[in-house]
Parts: C-alpha cells; structure tokens; sequence
C-alpha cells in the first residue's frame, strides 16, 4: 500500500475577488500563505515524509509546495514543474469576475462552462496578451499545445500524460509522493485515479489546501481516500 | 558570450551568531531573507532571466533561490538540488562559536582549519547527532561520499563532478544558469573557473546574497567578472 497526496494551492488573490484565474499567474493571498503553512503543519503533525512532488508552472502552486514544504523540514527534495498540472485555461473568462459573468451570460451558460467537460469558454486571439505563447515559462511548448481555451476534457488530455510519464514512475519506485495543483489539473488526476464518471466529477468540488490522501495498491488502484483534517 | 550569476546564500542564523554552520540545516535570519528578495530585485532590475537553477540541498540556499526567483517572476524555472553544492563539511567544528574555537585552538590553528585546502577540522563519528548518514535527505550517497571532515580539497572534488555533468551541460545548453550555494562551495567553482591558485582561492572572500556575474567565452573560459551592486 502506497500513500500518494494531492493538495490544491492556497487561496489565490483572484480566489478571493471571485474572478476567473485559469493560467493567468496570480499570487497567493495573505489567507492562501497561511492556508499553505497549515497544511504543512498537518502533514508534519501526522508524520508524513515525501521523497519527490511535483507541481505546475504557476506561482500560486509553487509558493504552496514551498511552504508545505518548509514546515515539513523537506524543501531538499526535487520539485518538477509542469505546465501540464496549470489550470485549465479559462481563455476570455480569465480575469472576469464569476458573477459579473454569470449577469452577463446566465447561470446556467456559466455552469456549463465550469462543469460539462466537453464546453469551451469563449477564446481568446494570439494577440490577446493571455495567449501563453508570449510567456518564456510555455516557450517548450508546440503551437498546438498553447491553448486559446480549453474544456474540461482538454485538461485532462494534457494533464493525464505528465500523470503517466512522471508521477507514475515515481510511485512505482516507491517514492511519496506529493502533487500541488489547481482545482481542475486535479479535478483530472482524481478522475482517472478513481474512474470516476463526468457528472461525478462535475460534482466534485476541492478544497484550497487540504491535503487529499490516496492509498492505492500495487496496480495504483484506489484503495482508500480521504481529506486529512 | 554567456553569463552564468553564482550566488552565496543570504546570511543564516549562524552566521549571524558567529558559528561553524557546514552541513547543519540553519535557517536564514530575517536579515539573509531581505538580502535574498534584495538581489532578486537587483538581478531584476538588471533584466537578467534564467531558464534553470542550481542549488544545495540546505535550506538557506534553497530558500534564497525561491526568494531571488519571485522578484524575478522566475518561480517556475526547474531547480535541481544536489548534495554536492552543500557548504564544506565542518565536522566538530560544526555548531561551535568561531571565537570561541580561537580562544580553544588558537589563531594560526583556526586560520589553517578555515583556509589550508589540506587541512582537516576535528572529525566527527558516525555515532554524531550531525553524521549525515542520519538523515533522509543523504540516503543517495554511498557510504564513502558521507563526510565525517572535509577539506576543502575535498569540498572542491565533490562539487566538481556536479558543475561537469549538471550544470556545464546546460551552459552547453545555453540556458541561463542561476547558482545559489556557500562560502565554500562557490570558492570551489570558482578556482576551477578561473583556474586560481590556492593561495589566491584563500583570499577569496564571497559576501552574501551578492550576484557575482561571469561571462564565458565558448570554451566556458572566464572573459570578465564582477559583482553586480
């Protein structure tokens, strides 16, 4: 039995001003740091070790590892960034505030957005200054994997491989391992890992940093999960 | 012509206290934490980028890179941490009171420990609470590579091997290499570098949290360097 942990980032600024954040690379609130060093604390507290974690390429992801980290006495240990585990992007919702948007294209249109895997946001244009492709950190990218929006389902295609190449081969050498991520990149892991079905996983709603624990077996299967509290 | 930046780490608690630090795991004083997001906003202000990081796996190195790397907006670059960019093993000399280590063995005895690249501190035992064998993050190295003293001649064999096949291949790369290590560490890069004497690598003194800048030729020969202030 192997214990893998997921946790989602802080509290982010736009989290708290309710506005659509996708790749758009916003800090950590002052609550989100705290959340953060909690959650550390936790796992501390509770005796967790990790050999390797892994994250995105976004600050407010990378500044949770840290801090978690750092109350584990464990910021030795080697950290891969992966554009893979962002947020899905949001393309022209990014930056619009969730009400605000929900006046101007109904509940029911904005709950689309958010939750049918298979529903675009509006995109957005090269030009626009959110296109990734103007950012050094997606510069490895090809142009058919800078994205202009992307669906639920198109975060889990990109996001399953790093699953697959990375963080798998990591478990199967028995590392513990920790993965810090955003709602959907995990949103994605949970439902591959669990099998879980569209409407499950539209229901599912994740916690800013709780640490969410797996216990899988030999093949990876979920054996057990739970939030540590 | 490509510019490599090393950077000692900000001041730590115990260089604040005076004290032989080598491998303990000090933290770095609030005083080193300003001096970090200081040389992050000077590196910044310079327009300097990078695309990788190299760093020890003590916390006062690793936490001055996170800190320069945010005013930087460089968070999401990949770091790797490697033992072999630890300060030199101090052995006994580890935890004591450097005037109060004068006082014990005299100047000339000190000055040979700190500064003769054959000289030995006091060893330690492996029954040492500081023996690294005791600890996770050193379970990687074999039973040789654990130091119970290091010189540092020694210091400057064990980092080599890593500015050879980690870091010199990125240069290689081109990729823009940010270093963030120790007092002694850093004197090893740097008398290979330059190809200094050990008489002039004695002199050397490096203050912390200061970009000492090289620009390299092709052949990684050293055209210029300077502190950038």
């Amino acid at each position: 039995m192997q214990k893998l942990v997921l946790i989602r980032h802080g509290e982010s600024v736009w989290n708290q001003e309710n506005r659509f954040t996708g790749w758009t690379d916003v800090d950590l609130s002052d609550g989100g740091l705290q959340q953060a060093i909690s959650a550390g604390k936790l796992l501390a507290k509770n005796g967790y070790t990790f050999d390797v974690g892994f994250t995105s390429v976004l600050k407010r992801s990378i500044k949770t590892m840290h801090f978690v980290l750092e109350q584990l006495d464990h910021l030795w240990i080697p950290i891969h960034k992966s554009w893979r585990l962002n947020e899905r992007f949001y393309g022209a919702l990014q930056g619009l505030n969730k009400d605000e948007t929900i006046e101007k294209y109904g509940e029911e249109q904005v709950q689309k957005w958010r939750r049918d895997p298979h529903e675009h946001p509006p995109a957005i244009t090269e030009q626009d200054d959110r296109f990734p492709g103007h950012y050094l950190r997606y510069n490895d990218l090809t142009y058919r994997e800078l994205p202009l929006t992307e669906n639920l389902s198109e975060t889990m295609d990109r996001a399953l491989p790093f699953w697959h190449e990375s963080i798998v081969p990591a478990i199967r050498e028995n590392k513990k391992v920790i993965i810090c991520a955003h709602g959907n990149s995990l949103r994605a892991l949970i439902q591959y890992i669990e099998n879980l079905s569209d409407e499950d996983v539209a229901k599912l709603d994740i916690p800013t940093a709780t640490p969410w624990v797996y216990e899988l077996d030999d093949r990876l299967n979920c054996v057990k999960h739970y939030y540590l509290k």
